[in-house]
């Protein structure tokens, strides 16, 4: 299947792990400077005087082939001098910080505070790391995802998703900084020459949800009359990676793509799932089942290119 | 020489390098708990988002024993992954941080911004390491030494000293955040219980001036009718090591003992120098001469033996 070559522009929305492999395939499939990532920074958080963004990261280190594939974060073959010392210095550092990894928190703080944006300093990054694909983060305001859960009380996302390692059941989840949120240019010129937007396998609650929160984008996006399409993060039933299918059962939702495809609604006029689901009855108006789990490099390809091969051929 | 055990406290004031070393010298002859080193501040900077105090991080790996003894600073056989990643990131790193040393720096931001004292973390820290020894920040609040050059402007302390290596040609000095700055709890009772106070062969103006300005330091020196001691970091004209000598020309003073001792003036009541400079008159009322140079750790138990013998013998 070769692409036709009439979606110039496609972005891509995504959280960490699972999204970046997504716009990692994309990345390989599509002309240099034809995807742009719009990434959740619900995650992000202060750590140790550092501003550390995990799911920027994630996606950075993963479309410039650093990544440590066998986790699907961080920095591949790192080493953890600095946290072995830590703990000598008598700290618990749950949150896993390699040596490699640290600079780009060092950079990125540093940057933030000499007055720098966070689209900046990511645009920054990412040259030097030679990606050419665009990443955006979803705002440069903070915000933070806060999630109340029913037994350790309301816990910052690292907390509850890292250092409880999302075991914590859920009851609710709010996003603080909000009000202080704008949409950046860079992410409102993205969203409106787009041939097609895509919100990556990410957790529709945890990743998805805090970008779609930033005030103006969701009525951006409806009103792009583009093929918007979502892939499910849901394969039988059960996350590929992470907290999702926990967390919708917590929630109160049936663990399955059907609930996914709900959950979006006529936010997206198209939905890609699992072809191990294709039983289900998804009300999305174009759906399309593939093999969605990705595990080689050549996966990731496959699936991007099916799905923009089928919004070629289905939705433009 | 044994040392008769009058000396039941002895607090002494210090920059980096230099003052560690005789601190150490000290700490290895004094019963555990007879010693506190007041140290100075002003060098301290923020970096990367971190918290640095390049002098406390030498007086407690000089007296935790695991400083690199070739430079005098930061930790042995440390390792510069993180350094070596952020010039991968397009950053110039000219202050050299080891990822062992990070761990200090990231232990010591994080505390202070949930709310300890420099003092406190200092000491956390200090235990960590297992240093039985009192170390104490000069104070508490955030002070800054500025260098006025004649070529570069102002300077914060470590750009002129790390960054342009001490090379600008120095017209004045001056310390920001005093007025906010106060005489800690710690370092009050320290110098009050104190039965003798050394001043170390540190910098008199870029080490030693900074803590004699904290508000109410000096009167609280003055006031205490027990030996007070200076070192000179000055023989035969040159400094030990680092700027003093450069620097007391360019402020207009001799570079020898002597002018260290005029500097001092009536803050002490006995100057110790090196024997190669005894020709030099004094006018402190009590002097010494000593070798001293300290190459080993022996050289430096030596010295701190001969001086507190010759306090016990002819100051207390």
């Amino acid at each position: 299947m070769a692409l036709t070559g009439q979606l110039r522009h496609v972005v891509v929305l995504v959280g960490g792990v699972g999204g970046a492999k997504l716009a990692h395939g994309l990345a390989q499939i599509l002309p240099p400077g034809a995807l742009t990532v719009i990434v959740n920074t619900g995650d992000d958080f202060w750590h140790y005087g550092l501003r550390i963004c995990p799911d920027l990261d994630t996606v950075m280190y993963t479309l410039g082939g650093l990544v440590d594939r066998g986790q699907g974060w961080g920095v591949a073959e790192d080493t953890f001098t600095t946290l072995d010392a830590l703990r000598r210095l008598g700290d618990d550092p749950w949150f896993r910080l390699g040596d490699r990894d640290l600079a780009t928190h060092l950079r990125r703080t540093q940057a933030l505070q000499a007055g720098w944006t966070l689209t900046q300093i990511t645009e920054h990054l990412c040259q030097m790391l030679g990606i050419s694909q665009r990443i955006l983060p979803m705002t440069d305001a903070p915000v933070a995802t806060i999630i109340e859960t029913t037994t350790e009380g309301a816990l910052p996302f690292q907390e509850y998703f890292v250092k409880h390692r999302w075991q914590p059941p859920v009851r609710a989840l709010r996003l603080e900084g909000l009000a202080q949120a704008a949409l950046s240019e860079p992410v409102r010129a993205a969203l409106m020459s787009a041939d097609a937007i895509l919100i990556g396998p990410s957790n529709p609650w945890l990743s998805i949800a805090p970008i779609l929160l930033v005030p103006g984008l969701r009525d951006l996006l409806m009103g792009r009359a583009v093929p918007r399409v979502a892939l499910s993060p849901i394969v039988e039933g059960r996350a590929l990676k992470g907290p999702a299918a926990k967390l919708m059962v917590e929630l109160g939702y049936e663990p399955s793509a059907r609930a996914v495809a709900a959950y979006y609604g006529d936010l997206v006029n198209g939905f890609v799932y699992d072809e191990r689901d294709a039983h289900l009855q998804i009300a999305t108006p174009a759906t399309a089942t593939f093999d969605t789990i990705m595990h080689s490099d050549t996966d990731r390809q496959a699936l991007a290119r099916k799905i923009l091969s089928w919004i070629e051929s289905e939705l433009v």
